[in-house]
C-alpha cells in the first residue's frame, strides 16, 4: 500500500492549485469590475467637463452601459436649454429608452460623475436601474453651490412635503377621483 | 353735549360696517382662491383622462398657471413615448420653462391631478415652483398599481439610497475630482 500516501499527496497538489486558481480568478474579476467600473466613470467625468467647457450646465455627466456598451450618455444642459429637468441622469436615462426602446433599464448600469439629486436618483429607480457608480459626493457639488439636500429633506419630512419651501393643498375633486375610478380596468401599468 | 352718544352711535356702526365688509371680503377671496383652484385641478383631471383615452401613460395630469393663465400642461406619455421619466409634471415644467424662456418657475402654481412621485416633487423644487394643489392622494395611484412610495423610502434613509434595491457604489476618482476644483470658479449656479 506504499501507493496510498503517494494518491493522497497528489489529490491535496490539486486541490491547492484548485484553490490558488479559484482565489486568484476572483481578484482578476474584481480587478476586471473595478477597471470597468473606473472606465466608464471616466467617460461620465469627461461628459461633466464638456457642459462646463460649452457653458451648458453644472459640472455633471452620466453613462448607460448595458453588456459592457454606452448605450447613451449625456451631460446637464440646464443652462443651454432653460429646463431645470435637464439633468445628465434624466437626460441619459430618456437617451437610453429611446436606443433600447424599452421603459426600462433593469439590464443596465449607470455611471454618474456626482452622486444624484433626489429627481435623477427618483428617475433611475422608475427606470429600473439595478446599480448606481458615482465619483464625487452630493457634498462636492453642494460646496459649488448646488444644493439639493433640502429636496430630500422635504421628502424626508414626516409627511411628504414637509420641511420643504413649497405649499400644498389637496383639494377632493369629482373629476380627479372619476378619473381614477373610471378607468380601473383600461389603465396599464409600466 | 347730547351729541357725544349720537357720535358714539355712528362711529360703533361705521366700525361694525367696516369690520362686516372685511369679512365679506376675506370670504369672497377665499371663495375665488378656491375657485380658481378647482377650476385648474379640472384641467389637470381632464389631462389625466386624455392619457388614459390615447393610452399614452398613467392617469395623470398637470396644469402650470402663472397670473391665472395656462402657460402650460400636460398628461403623462410614459407609454407613447417609452420614457420613464415622461410624467405629467416633469413635461408641463419642461413646457412652462420652454413657453417662459427661462429656468425656474417661482411666479407660478402647479396644478396636479394626483400627489407627485418623488421625482416629479424634486423636479417641482428645482423649479423652484412655490405652491401645488393636487387631487387625487398618491394611495389612489398606488391602488392602481403605480406604487412610487419605494422612492421616498430609498430617500428617507439614513443613507440617501439605503432601502432602494439599487446597489451603489462609490469611487473616488482623480478626474471627477478635477472636474469640479478645475472649474470652481467658471461654474454658474442655476
Amino acid at each position: 500500500m506504499a501507493w496510498v500516501p503517494l494518491v493522497g499527496g497528489i489529490a491535496a497538489l490539486l486541490l491547492t492549485r484548485e484553490l490558488v486558481l479559484r482565489i486568484r480568478r476572483k481578484l482578476i474579476d474584481a480587478n476586471d469590475e473595478d477597471e470597468v467600473d473606473y472606465r466608464f466613470l471616466s467617460v461620465a467625468a469627461r461628459e461633466a467637463e464638456v457642459a462646463i467647457r460649452n457653458k451648458e450646465g453644472g459640472p455633471f455627466g452620466a453613462v448607460i452601459v448595458k453588456d459592457g456598451e454606452i448605450i447613451a450618455q449625456a451631460h446637464n444642459e440646464v443652462l443651454k436649454t432653460k429646463d431645470p429637468t435637464a439633468h445628465a441622469e434624466i437626460l441619459a436615462i430618456q437617451k437610453a429608452c429611446k436606443n433600447l426602446g424599452k421603459i426600462e433599464l433593469s439590464d443596465c448600469v449607470i455611471y454618474c460623475s456626482c452622486e444624484p439629486c433626489p429627481m435623477s436618483f427618483a428617475a433611475m429607480y422608475l427606470a429600473r436601474l439595478p446599480r448606481l457608480v458615482y465619483g464625487a459626493q452630493a457634498e462636492a457639488a453642494h460646496d459649488l453651490g448646488f444644493d439639493s439636500s433640502h429636496i430630500a429633506d422635504a421628502i424626508r419630512g414626516t409627511s411628504t412635503f414637509q420641511k420643504s419651501n413649497c405649499t400644498v393643498r389637496r383639494i377632493v375633486h369629482p373629476e380627479v377621483a372619476k378619473v381614477f375610478w373610471k378607468n380601473r380596468t383600461k389603465v396599464q401599468i409600466y
